[in-house]
């Protein structure tokens, strides 16, 4: 199958927005520019008054949690936790687990995203199906709570569905190892977890540092920060992605470049939770590889990765004093070539020759994008997820001109509805 | 002109969601709730899957920058305003005027703003002229920058402003003076405003606390704070609508609820300009009337209300580190009731009987609404502009089903596009 993406905008890696084709061969860009001569596409998609950017990875979240959006806002964070979600989450069956994901990637496709990390269960080869069908990407961790009982069986399904999943749907699924957080899993635990993931020779993806109460609670109980106590157990050994990030010290920060983690920053979650603003430019600053995600919808409310770009351009710079702190392009990059590196796929989150062909077309037709002095300045600071109109994820058409190619809309959002009537009535 | 919204989610100013309909009568709500006896519309709007909110009230706005949108961002203030604003705006002729604030007026509708506070000029009376076309309500003041050398033919102009046009297009414009800020308008200056406003009995527009910068040289010139500085010349004595007011003292809080001070609160420019963020709960708790703005398209870099309101509600929190900082009930009446108060409107900004029919419509259809656990988390936290689907103000109908109903769409984006054009070459 071959797709020629005709006379756009395209976002290219230095940030430059020259007018270019797309030619698009099999799953990958077979060029960017000039059509290559005797290129016989299948299908040809108009990119005039098109912006071409790479697909969004939304680097961390919880997908099939959108059954609990709007359930509970504006409350205490263990009020929200103790009370509401995991009340509601403990009666959440297989089932749920599909259609709330199924959820999640309506709406992710229609608002430009390609890719999710993803860290739930159980269940999680309800994701893996949800992936497989919407032709999106998915690096999926069975999130494994330590303190729970039943933390051992967790990580036996975390391994089943590293053996199950990990490089299917024609590589589109890959598996990390998700344990919760150091708050929630004993030291003894997340060596177990270590020694699992290092077998496979899977990656972790973790919550760290979040919130200032659960690096007090770390330190009065081991009497080191918690980057320091999860290094002592060898987890970090096997390449990690840590969500949220907020609170660091000097040291921590060390720890983080010795051993090449990623960031997973949610500046939505951690502004609606008032969790703190993570410390970006810095990071940056270090070389330190920083992402953005969503976060679950119950704590965002929506998985529009535009508005994550957008506010990480923007919480930064207020809380920096900096009106540099986090220019556009780079806010667009911690969303698509950052976020790439971050959840361990190559080959995508550049539009270039040779990338995976995973591309969002935003319309720039809307009054919001008038007049075009700088299209990635319209993209970061005015346009909005309404504006995208197709989207392509390894070489396949998932959306065009917002009508969705893979998945069917209506019937996800009536059964995703029904199954969050049950859960919260 | 009778007209009929019938069964759609009515926020009411408690807060509650319940369905109803809502019948409009000339430029009034006759009741909300049962359709009353013997009723009969000349057109009826379906109110299924739509949720009602009083029309959004942009408190501060400069229109017809919006010409600038994109043209030079991430960069420092006084580089932006000294190198890239302040000589395009120099250029401006009256036609430029015209079509930035009928862009400004495209995109305001498109995402259910119904009222907006402009401060700008030369040719406010063009912006009088789009305000009349469009339906929307204007509160206009013509920019007076006392520094510069015809400072006095700017307040020349905004006694004609008022003179012509308060009151004008049925009551949607009023008129009100818009001394530019205390560091650029000297003590015998702003008494002069003071003394023409008051003789006409017209309210003051002015930026007050936006930067650190601007209030360290009032300090440094005139040995006091800016509040303290502005009340000596009699500014504040015929009613005030201050924008941005970021950094503040106790004493110039004292001084804000002495003269019944309104707030326009415009978190979007405070965050990408990097001024800071305004002690919004605070000012709340004092008592004082927090309306919020979006403030002009070059430094934001849209109109859209709902982000607004969005951002007030996330900001707040997380600068707060406390989860109930703006709750999202308190972030819509910002954008909406308390808006109207900020602005001077009464029977604006609530869906009452009695209340004017500036009412917004969002359509609840999109996956970012589902499932549906509480409307107005939605709106805030999930819902975005392009969700608005039909707009009335005053009983007429600006959009509806996303048609523009009183401006030519095209037309506006072609010539905005053509002066943004001419003007940056
Ligand atoms: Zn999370
Ligand atoms: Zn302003």
């Amino acid at each position: 199958m071959k797709t020629l993406i005709k006379d756009a905008a395209v976002v290219r890696p230095d940030g430059t927005t020259a007018q270019a084709s797309i030619a698009v061969d099999g799953t990958r860009i077979a060029a960017v520019g000039a059509v290559p001569e005797g290129f016989a596409a299948d299908e040809i998609i108009d990119g005039k008054d098109m912006l071409a950017v790479p697909g969004f990875v939304n680097a961390h979240t919880h997908a099939s949690m959108t059954l609990l959006r709007s359930y509970a806002d504006d409350m205490e964070l263990m009020e929200w936790l103790n009370n509401h979600i995991w009340p509601v989450e403990a009666k959440m069956v297989s089932d749920d687990i599909y259609w709330g994901a199924a959820l999640a990637a309506v709406e992710m496709i229609k608002s430009g995203t390609t890719t999710f990390a993803d860290m739930y269960g159980p269940f999680m080869e309800r994701v893996a199906d949800v992936v497989a069908q919407s032709g999106m990407r998915g690096v999926l961790s069975r999130g494994i709570i330590g303190v729970a009982p039943d933390g051992e069986k967790k990580i036996e399904e975390n391994v089943t569905l590293y053996k199950d999943y990990h490089g299917a749907a024609d590589g589109r699924i890959t598996v990390m190892f998700g344990p919760h957080a150091p708050y929630t899993c004993p030291p003894d635990f997340l060596k177990k977890v270590a020694r699992a993931a290092q077998q496979l020779g899977a990656e972790v993806h973790i919550h760290m540092n979040e919130t200032r109460a659960e690096i007090a609670q770390i330190e009065k109980q081991y009497g080191k920060r918690p980057f320091a106590y999860v290094e002592e157990t060898g987890l970090f050994e096997s390449g990690t992605l840590a969500a949220h990030c907020v609170h660091l010290d000097d040291e921590e920060i060390a720890i983080m470049k010795k051993h090449h983690i990623r960031v997973a920053h949610n500046p939505g979650s951690n502004m609606k939770l008032a969790s703190g603003t993570a410390p970006v430019p810095r990071l940056r600053e270090e070389g330190i590889c920083v992402a953005l995600g969503t976060d679950g919808a119950s704590s965002n409310n929506n998985l529009d990765m535009l508005q994550e770009i957008q506010l990480a351009a923007l919480l930064h710079k207020v809380t920096s004093y900096d009106p540099l702190a986090v220019p556009a392009l780079e806010a667009l990059k911690m969303g698509t070539e950052y976020g790439a590196e971050a959840v361990g796929l190559k080959d995508v989150g550049r539009l270039e020759a040779g990338a995976k062909a995973d591309i969002t077309l935003v319309s720039m037709k809307g009054a919001a994008w008038c007049p075009r002095h700088n299209e990635v300045s319209l993209l970061v600071y005015s346009g909005s997820a309404a504006d995208v109109d197709t989207v392509l994820c390894d070489g396949k058409i998932l959306m065009r001109h917002r009508a969705l190619q893979t998945l069917d809309e209506e019937k996800i959002l009536f059964e995703a509805s029904r199954c969050a009537a049950r859960l919260t009535r």
